[in-house]
């Protein structure tokens, strides 16, 4: 799918918000329907998920502490008519160990945000017989 | 290198698709000659590269099952006058590790793609000493 | 925070170099205030930080070798009125193991790197109580 860019946003978000929860308010309020995200900084306690396939289910994987958010990278799109946010985050320890999945949850202690928007027919998640919450394919011709 | 910005793609590769391939092919379909690349989902039988400077080449990493595309970042630019993607992954298994590196095979269950043209002189991919294939050096004056 | 879009860069910076002090010295060159950066490529000896909390500064990580440079991702903005890069690393070794963190030292072998400058009113930073330097929190309204 082919988009014109919208608007473009970098910003701190404020310490102890939950950043899903953060990114998905801000692209509401900013009426942004699609987009993608990136960002780094430092998380509190976070909640990652690895999807699996056998039980068509994420498996939750709970951390604890503070890590450095190494590398956050997603998009926005429309699920039941609403912006949300699709987030995977690489997460470091204080050994430099990297632990990663889909974001689930986790206390911004740091988040610099940058978020594009894109302009065109908005992609929409919908619930497909694996268990995800996915947009069409786009098979090339 | 300078660059303005060219078309910009967000889409849901089909799954069961090798993410590589189906990039490299959809930059020669779009006629693609420079841009970047992110994305986020989950591969299946991912094969990755180190670099191995001892040998002057890639040691090659087989991965089994499903895991995680927690981040991938890479460009596409011209080698013998074809778009050309180089992308890097990290991927997460069921207990949240990351493994990553050179991505040269992975089957897609999920894969979200993101990609941004540059328009402007192309940068070309030669092959060089050190056995990689490498854009000419740009230092700063 | 809202910006409108500057100049887009994509280059490989020169073998041997530093890079985030390449990085820092380029978007001073240019005069980029604000921006966005990614990057893939391989680092020689890299020296990441974890931000420790207990002693509000930065633990250093020194790792011995050459690392695939899975993602860069990071940011450009104003720090004592001058561009100051903030940017975070996963690294691979031979085995495929990730670590990272935020970026210190290393040296390139290889780096692609993409900066997407941002117009509009600079963002800075500033010390803060908790040791980081980091721009105003932007809140919802």
């Amino acid at each position: 799918m082919e988009f014109s860019r919208g608007r473009t946003f970098l910003f701190r978000v404020p310490e102890g918000e939950d950043l899903l929860e953060f990114v998905n308010r801000f692209a509401e309020a900013k009426e942004i329907k699609t987009g993608v995200v990136s960002a780094i900084g430092s998380l509190k306690d976070p909640k990652i998920g690895y999807f699996d396939g056998d039980i068509n289910d994420y498996r939750i994987i709970e951390l604890e502490g503070t890590f450095e958010m190494v590398s956050l990278v997603g998009n926005v799109s429309l699920r039941n008519e609403k912006p949300f946010a699709h987030i995977h985050v690489a997460l470091g320890d204080g050994e430099g160990r990297l632990y990663g999945g889909h974001l689930f949850e986790g206390k911004v202690f740091v988040a610099e945000v940058f978020i594009q928007e894109l302009k065109g027919s908005p992609l929409e998640r919908k619930e497909r017989e694996n268990g995800l919450s996915l947009w069409e394919e786009e098979p090339l011709e």
